[in-house]
This record gives C-alpha cells, structure tokens and sequence, in this order.
C-alpha cells in the first residue's frame, strides 16, 4: 500500500553501510536486498528540502545512489562482498525528476540490475513519495579493484 | 592556482541559501556569482565519504546541484529574484563520474548556462578536486511558478 | 521466439509515416501500436552498418526514435492525432550501447511510457537484435503546438 | 561566418568513412580532424525530415555520432589508426534537442574529447544549424579490441 512503511530487513555488516556517514545522516531502512536488486526507505524530514521547500535533489539522488550502491554490491550473509577483490561503482546516472517530494513523505528506492556486459552494468532506480513515482533514475556501473583488497 | 581556495563573496540574501539545510551541512562558500553562472567551493571531508572511502556520488551531485540552482535563480544586490514569479528547478541531469576525489582536497563547481529557450535550459557543471575535474554534470532546468508566490 | 518475424499491422495514415522518408529507407514495420505503446521491426541490412561492421549508433537511435515517436504520437483507426493541435517530440535522449548488432539479425524497438505530467513525459525503449536487448533509450518528451495546425 | 560553407579538408582512407554506408548518404564533408576534435558538416536535405517537416531526430544523432567516431578514432596521414590493435566506440550518448533545423540549412557538428580515464573517454559534440545551436550531444566512449584485428 502506498505510503506504508514495510518492515526493514537486517543488513548487519555491509562494507557500504558499516562506514557510510552519508547514509547514516539519511536515517533509511533496507527493506529488500538480493543479488541485483535492493530496496530502502526513509522519511523525508525537514533538513531534506531546498530552498524551496521541497526535496532537494541532491537528497534525491544521494538516497538513489545508496540503493543502487547495495544493489551493485552484493554481500553473503556474513555481510561480505561476494568477490572482495572488486568494487561496482558509478561510472555515471541520468536522472528525471518529475514530481515535488514533500516533508513527511515515505520515500523509497527500488534498485534493479537491468543489464550486465563484463564490467559495465545498467540498473534503473524507482525513487516514489507516498508510493508514487517522483523521479526516475538510470546508473552505468563499473567493476573496479576494491581500493581496500590487500 | 589548482587547490587554492578562492575568496567568497557575499550573497547574503539569496532564497536558495537562506533556507537549505543541506547547502548548511555542506558548507560550502560562494565564490562567484553572475547571471547564468555560479562558483562554489567546499573542501570535502570524512562524513562526506562513502563505504569506499571516496566522495559519495550523491555528496557531488549535491553540491554541483547547489551550483546549478544558483547560476539558474538569478538575484539582485538585495538577494531578490529577478522575476519573484517564478524560479527554476531541475528536471533532469546526466552526470559522469571520472575520478575519485578524496578528503581534504578542495571540491569547485563551476556552473555555466549553456542555453536557455523559453521556459527550458541546459546548464554544464563541471566539478573538481584540487583543481582537477572529477565528474561532469549536464543540468536540464525548468522555469515554473513560483509557489513562494502570493 | 527471438528472432521470430512478428506480424505487422496495419497503420494506413500514420501523419509520422506518411511523410518520413528516413522510416522509409530503414523500411520497418509496425508490430503494435496503442497508446503510450509501440513496438517495430527491421532486419539490419549491409547499408545500416558503421565502418567497423556493426549496427550504426546513429541507425539504432534512429530506429528507436520512430518507436518512441509513434508511441508518443497516438491515432485513432483514421490515422489522424487525437489532439491535432499539438504534437509531442523528443527533447532530450539518454541512450545506452550493450551489445553490437549484426547484419541479418531481426532488430525490434518496444517502446513504452513511463511517466506523462503535463505536456512532459518519459518513454523506455528496448532495443533488441534478435530478442537479446543491445540497448536502452530513455526519451524525454515534449508537447508542442502543432506547426502544421492551421 | 554563420551559414558559410567552410572548405573541407580530404581524409583519404579514414577506416570509419572507408566503409560507412550512413556516413554516405549523409554526404558529409569533414572539415577539421585532429586527435580528439573532428567538425563534419553537411546540408539539411528534404529526405532528412521527419513527419512533422524538422530534421529527424536520428539524422542529427547519426550525424553527430559521426563526428564522435573521427574524433575518437585518430588515423596518421595515411589514414591508418594510430593503435590498429584498438577501435573507440560509443557506451552511451545524452543529447539534448533544442530548437528545430530546417531543410537547406548548414548543419555542422563539432566534436572535442573534454576527458580521457585509461579506456573511457567523454566528448561534446556541438550540433548547429547555420551556426546556432540545435543539439547538444555528450557522448561516452569505451576502447575495445579492433574487431578487425589479426
């Protein structure tokens, strides 16, 4: 049901979660996490919004961008990434926002992979208010070394 | 110089400023300001990373978005819109990621109107570190009314 | 089936078919026409190959682009638009490149609405070769006063 | 000058206009090559339109694209590639259409590599009709293994 809040899943160790003060500051809640695919939520709250009072877009795509991250990025159940030796990160995103998202809001991102060719994947970003789509996002993805690999 | 930070200038009353939390957290300064273009600087720090240990994605796009939003809402001396009826907002951007950029290195943006046709825009942002560009934002601008407006 | 001709229909006064001689060179047929919906074939000949012997970006973008303009553009059994007064182009396109395609391969475009508010929308087109995607295109719609209305 | 036909240059066996049955039929006219920039130009021919009397939406891509291959793909004076072991191709392209080209019109696009990151590139083609913009294209490049390669 649009604007329900679902009930979020456990995502203990996460490298992307574990030491992300972005997303810590975001305050959302991983409601599905699977191989390709990832859903989170959050609240819209009133240090989200622009100067015009509405969702700042850079909130927008940062939220996005987070599911598109655990989506890329696929951890067993110990919460490690499945391959540590590499990384999936955005090569680029071109996003459409198409309607206000307002304070109050339940806000959620649902991640799919759509394409992958080697290194380079496609994965389309849902962002909905309320249940309804408020902007569309579209990120190519690399695999890169993981800069943390010993 | 590449990494030498600029001297702000006063904007002191700009209504994209005077009431975003997000351009608060950020912390960024303006540095220059002009119809159809904006300049702004920040230096990137640890709560602005991601789980990788590199500026989050969505901290760059919402820093060059703040960019954007000042280069299209043009005011005054006193801080007022040129025309109060209306503002301009973001319909769409297409941004590439081309280099990590790291903390403590100081992050510009630097916004250009590139072409405006009635009530459509295109705006290129270019964003770097140290003086060198990281990633590349093309911003598609929408002039609407004015909720603000009585 | 991949690869299987579907049977086309018939669209006797299309106004974008009637007078599009770039349609008429890459010779595609119509498969499904309804509104906010289209879906054409072609099968890639020698002629719409790039010097290194893949299908031509441009004929791909091309191609798509018909699909996502009868989508957009929507008859009734007459063939004339339900709003003569206006019709609705492309303002902008992100377009992905997956995979080549190859001569003789049966190439379709499915092309779908996502989002209308309005007189902006958004259209996913699938391009397949052969029933594999080879790649996405994301339109940007606008409508516009008819120039041809009197 | 705006509309002036400028002279072209003679790119003997570049591998791209070798074998590229678009390129012609287009019947394009390069007049500037070097590595990293090429500018093509062209007339605006009837059978160049679409249903709705403007240049198709795909011609101006499948023109602008051209000027992205010859940029991306730089030869020697005997038109032979500068590393025959790899050709350059397009991941994805963002265009932007601005204003209608009309038939009999100049139309020219100007490629320049704005970045290069090992084997992923972004170029600006400018699209313009006797010298005003109408389209801007950002493309994305990816080097690949020439195909053609023994």
């Amino acid at each position: 049901m649009p604007g329900t809040e679902a009930a979020p899943v456990t995502v203990p160790k996460h490298p992307i979660l574990a030491n992300d003060p972005a997303s810590d500051w975001m305050g959302y809640e991983v409601i599905e996490l699977s191989a390709g695919h990832a859903t989170i939520q959050m609240t819209l709250r009133e240090e989200m919004l622009n100067g015009f009072g509405i969702a700042h877009g850079g909130m927008l795509f940062a939220f996005a961008d987070s599911a598109f991250a655990l989506a890329c990025n696929h951890v067993d159940d110990d919460g490690q990434l499945l391959d540590p030796s590499s990384i999936t990160v955005a090569s680029g995103v071109d996003i459409n926002f198409l309607r206000p998202a307002k304070p109050g809001q339940l806000i959620t991102a649902e991640a799919h992979q759509r394409h992958q060719s080697g290194r380079s994947g496609i994965y389309d970003i849902h962002i909905k208010a309320d249940g309804v789509v408020v902007a569309e996002f579209r990120g190519r993805s690399r695999t890169v070394p993981n800069p943390a690999a010993k």
